[in-house]
């Protein structure tokens, strides 16, 4: 539906940008449009600025494709981490979820994606070759995959295992059961399937 | 609550500024700068080009204050509408609701806010001088109020209705009632109370 344009080209093509960002309507990119409108203009360049300053200045870490604002990211060049230790995420999102965990001191490696034959995503757009290098030239003991537990994580899973296989590292995944706090009855059976399937040795000091 | 900061500064200040705008919290405006970090640069460029123009280019009509880009809107200077009539709205947004009506052919004069001593908007910061220049200076017959039924509103109505009682002109509201399709069941009593002294004679033609 091409939504009615209000009397105003300039106001038009807001709007229409607004309504290109993911989860915002067109109601919503008429409001945000509006409030734009009304401020002051000292903070609509600050917004505008702060955005394209985000996408002109920031970096992609050398070595795990962290974004940084320098050739490495702060993690990478943290050296309280251990560095045989890589977690294999997604997109730099996934990286700030699990340090906000504050569970894991080892180093990162984003994909860029996952495989996804119906976004026309295959391993060749995606950090995997970047990944092997790491590995051949660093001691490298344990590859923890954290995709998403999807189709396309797993295939992903499948297709990064095939590829490491020849090399001396551990690798793991992060554990799939059910969320914590989470009761069993609602639980979808595949969850709880795969739950049961990967059960681990009871540990009171776990809990 | 201060947000857990990420890993670059240039991402902060992104998501500060995204978290500014109206009914965007810190978790959206942190999706909304990711999503503006993995667009193509000329994407972005299109996205702050549009807002910044918004703020730079568009102007306020010297008639009603609607929004246009050459002195006078389109409103304002379609020969084909109504002069002798205004319709008093509290914001351009309003406008737009009216238009999409398309029941009103006269023309409009934006207050700019309502009175709201809480808020600190007294008289003086409306444009309350220039409606009244609108009707010594033309040929008008009726002002429509149509404020929002709030207590903001009905002072402000008050206020008008007050200024403009020595003038040779209609003064009139938009009917206030219960919402075509509500059920009196649901109806708040303010509305319903209202809607019981305010009746209107039955006119079949208006079903």
């Amino acid at each position: 539906m091409k939504f009615e344009s209000t009397s105003s080209k300039l106001l038009d093509d807001a709007v229409e940008e607004f309504a290109k960002l993911p989860g915002i309507g067109r109601k919503t990119a008429l409001r945000l449009a509006l409030f734009q409108l009304q401020r002051e203009s000292e903070e609509v360049n600050m917004f505008c600025k702060s955005i394209f300053d985000l996408k002109d200045k920031i970096k992609k870490c050398k070595i795990c494709h962290n974004i940084c604002e320098t050739e490495i990211c702060e993690i990478c060049s943290n050296s309280s981490r251990d560095e045989t230790l890589i977690c294999v995420v997604e997109s730099i999102k996934d990286i700030m979820s699990i340090e906000r965990t504050q569970q894991f001191n080892g180093l990162y490696h984003v994909l860029g994606g996952v495989i996804s034959p119906m976004d026309g995503i295959g391993p060749s757009d995606l950090n995997i070759k970047e990944l092997m290098g790491r590995i051949e030239d660093n001691n490298i003991k344990e590859i923890i995959f954290a995709l998403s537990p999807t189709m396309e994580g797993d295939t992903t899973n499948f297709y990064l295992y095939k590829k490491l296989a020849k090399y001396d590292v551990d690798i793991t995944s992060i554990a799939r059961g059910i969320s914590i706090g989470d009761e069993l009855e609602y639980t979808d059976e595949v969850t709880l399937g795969k739950s049961i399937m990967l059960r681990t040795p009871f540990d009171d000091e776990r809990l």
